[in-house]
């Protein structure tokens, strides 16, 4: 399989963790007889540095005509204080939007090597294993109107909420595909006892779910799905809710495993190249100083080899070899305990490729 | 002191537990020589199967003329398939618009008698002592325009998330005073990063700030906040933020606890009556069995004394029978562990009034 790969890297800790994940791949295609071309741009902090926005246009070109894009993170203290659309973070949105990324999967999966390091006790986590499915491009971050004006009461702000049951039905739809190839458990998230749009997604949900009748579709509200996954995280397998309420709910889902430096996400679009990014973000107090921990990209990784180019062996092989890692006692310093040795993002990165290297030989 | 005190029972368990609460203000009252006067209206799906509204003119009008309200829960699974405005929640959230109750004070107190109870390591519970508060009156859930309408993509619904910097400053300023009378660390929630709202929140957070010199604040995104509740609680100790994201947070918060049964709310106006009810909603599933925990409407009766009668002497004594009562083993159903045994509603009520006057004649 021949795949072009475009690579941005971003601000912070990104050109490490991505650096390591481009060789990750390389090894991926030696021992599974693959070719990955990988291709870079800017995009986020620097993009904005170099080119005055956070998106320029040929950052899109190359993520358009490319099969799957792995991004590092964006933003950093250095950029905090622009305009909205001079933020690192609109080259992110501008780019879920462009190329209509409108599902976002976020898994949430607990290593037992590293279930000590959550703040739930052992038996809560046990049997964790979730997958929240956010959509990605729609509702308030992007509705219009938004802004400032002047009124009666004087100053006023809006931002809007909107979607048309077109974007509810296909990221609904994609939950569940996605929960059918899971444990067929579907929760729906919403406000249906307050929001309008809520109520459309909620009938939009229970019409799409006859064309699923083999998985089971639950309806939860989401301050009460926030309350459940504190007090049984286990009781979900697939979540599937709107843009905020899964930005909120998916971070604290992140939460529960311990370990943020752990966990992987994917945005797929109907039948663009899908983008593949650790959770975690740009670190700006460890950049640059090979202390980063690779993992959750490699992680990503595994996802684009699984979404993206269907290779589910070769995504279970790096999933497989980082398990082994961890086992083995392996940690970052994020990971590592008081006193205990932690590798470099690189060191991690190496043996990483040897215990892959090492499971196919075997 | 003489006090009117609107009661509204509400639904499903709601008359049980604010039965018990009416008594025990009536033991407050006898112990420290006060006097309160109970009026009783209809709210919620008891007020809608009598008169076709879920906040009859008259619970309103009974309300405004009140020095406080006490109020038990509405809704069931009864009245969930009407429209919108004939849900028993459109009485709770009509109450809060007409009387402009903006402020809502959601503490979370762990009691070391049941901190098992939680799905959290008991070393991350300790020292928790927050209070989230969430504006109440605007944003996401009351904006216009709001609905569905047809368009060149077809059905499309929209929801308006608005605020005038005046409603935002009030409750700043609120959260504020109160963060000035706890340990002075004031979080201030928002989405900044993406949202207009957000960023005017985050402003006016900043210019108030300036006149509380003694009070640190700190700014935190919603998605961060969501994860740092879960990862380290005893972090915050005051918390702000609008409708929507404290909606999520402040239920997230009340699940670190791990005794929904527990959790008592406030929701405050400029200067006319407060409403006081417990958190956990009206529990259809056990209503008229004398089974509901009548406790966290006791801890909202606490509140009630404190911030709308200022009868600081009169909460802290109800607290400690509480807190006693707990420590001697005592249990609701919700709260036993099995097979251990269980007071009922009535019991339970006793047990408190009990401990509350021999505390008083010691
Ligand atoms: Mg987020
Ligand atoms: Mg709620």
């Amino acid at each position: 399989m021949i795949k072009q790969i475009a690579v941005l890297p971003g601000d912070g800790i990104g050109p490490e963790v991505t650096g390591e994940a481009v060789q990750l791949l390389e090894e991926v295609g030696i021992q599974f007889g693959h070719t990955f071309h990988f291709q870079y741009a800017d995009i986020g902090g620097c993009a904005l540095d170099k080119t005055g926005t956070p998106l320029p246009e040929e950052t899109l070109q190359l993520c358009r005509e490319s099969d799957a894009i792995l991004l590092g993170a964006v933003g950093g203290p250095k950029w905090d204080h622009g305009p909205g659309e001079k933020r690192p973070e609109a080259g992110l949105l501008g780019l879920r939007k462009e190329l209509q990324l409108y599902a976002n999967l976020r898994p949430v999966i607990v290593f037992p090597a590293l279930a000590n390091a959550s703040s739930l006790k052992a038996e809560v986590l046990e049997g964790v294993d979730l997958m929240i499915i956010r959509e990605l491009t729609g509702g308030l971050y992007f509705g219009q109107p938004r802004g400032r004006k002047q009124t009666d009461q004087g100053l006023a702000v809006v931002d809007t909420l909107y979607y048309t049951e077109a974007e509810i039905e296909r990221v609904l739809r994609k939950a569940f595909e996605i929960a059918r190839v899971r444990k067929k458990h579907l929760v729906s998230v919403d406000k249906a006892n307050v929001l309008d749009s809520s109520r459309l997604w909620r009938e939009t949900a229970d019409r799409i779910g006859k064309e699923y009748p083999d998985v089971k579709l639950e309806h939860m509200l989401v301050d009460n799905a926030a309350m459940q996954l504190v007090r049984k995280p286990s009781q979900f397998d697939t979540v599937v809710t709107e843009n905020m309420f899964g930005d909120i709910l998916s971070d604290e889902a992140a939460m529960l495993s311990g370990s943020l430096g752990m966990l992987p996400s994917a945005s797929l679009s109907e039948d663009g190249p899908g983008l593949y990014e650790p959770v975690h973000g740009s670190a700006p107090d460890i950049a640059g100083q090979n202390l980063a921990n690779p993992l959750a990209t490699f992680l990503s990784v595994a996802m684009m080899l699984k979404y993206s180019f269907h290779l589910e062996k070769e995504a279970q092989a790096v999933e497989q070899a980082i398990r082994k890692v961890l086992d083995d006692g392996y940690r970052t310093r994020d990971l590592a305990q008081e006193g205990e040795p932690a590798l470099s993002t690189t060191e991690m990165g190496e043996k990483v490729r040897a215990y892959l290297k090492q499971e196919i030989s075997v």
